[in-house]
């Protein structure tokens, strides 16, 4: 028997929810025996689509909630207006310690200012990050930021050094994670001032893992290293380059298999071999955008995911949680003691 | 008969230099005619080279350099001790009219700071910028600033933003060139403060083409805009993530094509198709980084392109002299006037 794990969902959030969501959560109950949902959102559209689904059902609890975030919603209203809505009260419910964790696939920025405000930083880190998967010629790699924080300090970079290469321990299982700074050049004078003195600070500290120096653009795709640091801004745009440019390819490559009926018949013969790169290269499959930094498991969904996008997304958040991550940051942090404490308690501390 | 121009090659930089530089200097003389070639570097190295290439020898100057700037070059260090290399040579012979244009393969940083000392940023032009062409869905898309500027101010980017959308005009023939601004995320209150301040002042000034507003990462591969602008460091790494991406993509391609015999039978199918992708997403097609907003024409071929690349190069300074690109930036400056002027003299005019 697995252990029990209660996982809250906003199924109001994302472009096909809540047919994605309620779907998606079928997809997880056989994936992660032991798991329970608690599903917030309108009960009059999710009730009919559990109707049909009694194994699921008997695992999952409506919590109704007659609000939703609007997808485009600013940030600043939705803290304020969004306090019954389907995602504030998912993610009020890992606080409150009914679920373990939160998936949603609402709006990113206001799901990052709603899981801040109520489930708090990790004590030592001063700013959470968002952290993803992407695919490598080596395997797979973490980035992070990818957009949650659009200006970082030196501090802050080298905070993700540390939630990143825990995270490449905890749930990728490597041993000794080697982390890489995205710069413009691998040189040390290279780039502006912040990543140099982030730098500076990653070649000295006691990490859980190997400072590799910096890295440059294509050693993301390369795998040249297990965990990317990199401010929100530049991350976020790296990260929207790289599959943007995965979709591109893609998309020469259905045009080549078309030029001809020579090209066609070829299709035909390698279509197999053509299953298993779409299987490797689906973004379904790095769907789940995780929130590394919190007192709580929050993982981000993308907006337009299907089902199987959905389950995966509670996977994240699954192995998250029974991999003990945020108990074994919390640990890394104390073991680095003050070599981690935020600048402003360090100079008083002089 | 086509108008002489003399191209000026550091034959000296570049992985595969200068064997590379000559071979891409035979092909493009037959590309371009009219073009002539001052070649500095090596003679003893370099004249071996021309003897089997009577036809290139007839229009082709040694102009023998004792000196050349090392790869791995300190931008400092080379300006102070390359006063008699072959790139900085090659840059002085484009300052004296004795050719219209150079091309160097040779370490980037150093070849910048050269052209801006010998050739100077064109009036109203406070920094120059890498500019570089990228596959996209719909064809080619300018991006700027590729690395020569790590930081930049909002009058930055509103110059990259008028030099790129006249380099779509003259180069890549569109008539009114759409340009986009890099960042996190479409709406206006998204970014930072610069990117933020650069959109508010292209919204209300005439540009040479028209503000599509901020773009995103995959912005750049689907070709929404014919010109991005962004920052050095940030438009250094999308270009090298999306390089590298595109590797990633052609090694799962080809790992795909081996997996299986019937794989492999399939790949023979479709073979002639897959040359024309080759051909279309071949790195060598987008070799040429264009060094805009310098009183002269500047271009620089990856270091470790072979001869076919070296000639792309060549063809992209023998577009931007023989279009004119450089008075036209001129022009349009002027027609600008103040609302291009750099901020101090603004402020100075006040």
């Amino acid at each position: 028997m697995s252990v029990q794990l209660v996982v809250a969902l906003d199924a109001m959030g994302g472009d096909h929810a809540p047919r994605s969501v309620v779907d998606g959560a079928d997809i997880a109950r056989l994936r992660y025996p032991g798991v329970t949902f608690l599903m917030f959102g309108d009960e009059a559209l999710i009730r009919p689509l559990l109707d049909g689904r009694p194994e699921l059902a008997r695992i999952a609890e409506i919590v109704h909630t007659p609000d939703a975030v609007a997808d485009d919603a600013k940030v600043a209203q939705a803290l304020r207006g969004g306090r019954k809505s389907s995602m504030r009260l998912a993610i009020d419910s890992v606080a409150e310690g009914r679920a373990g964790c939160v998936v949603s696939g609402g709006n990113t920025g206001v799901l990052m200012a709603m899981a801040k405000i109520v489930l708090k930083s990790l004590p030592g880190i001063d700013r959470p990050a968002i952290a993803s998967f992407l695919p490598t010629t080596r395997g797979e790699t973490v980035m992070l930021d990818l957009g949650a924080n659009i200006e970082c300090s030196p501090e802050n970079l080298t905070q993700f050094a540390v939630m990143g290469s825990i995270f490449a321990r905890t749930v990728l299982g490597v041993i000794q994670p080697t982390i890489g700074l995205l710069n413009v050049g691998s040189e040390e004078m290279k780039g502006n001032e912040t990543v140099r003195a982030a730098a500076q600070m990653l070649r000295t500290m006691p990490l859980p893992g190997i400072f590799h120096g910096f890295v440059e653009g294509n050693d993301i795709p390369a795998g040249t290293v297990d965990v990317v640091v990199t401010d929100g801004f530049t991350g976020n745009i790296a990260l929207k380059t790289a599959e943007g440019t995965a979709r591109l390819y893609a998309d020469f490559l259905r045009r080549t298999f078309e030029a001809s009926l020579f090209a066609r018949l070829g299709y035909l013969l390698a279509r197999n071999a053509f299953k298993k790169l779409r299987r490797r290269t689906d973004p379904r499959r790095y769907n789940g955008a995780m929130f590394l930094g919190l007192q709580g498991v929050c993982v981000k969904s993308h907006g337009g995911t299907d089902a199987l996008g959905f389950a995966n997304a509670v996977g994240v958040a699954v192995d998250l949680v029974r991999n003990g991550f945020n108990d074994r940051i919390r640990d890394e942090i104390q073991r680095l003691g003050e070599g981690l404490a935020p600048a402003p308690d360090r100079a008083a501390a002089v």
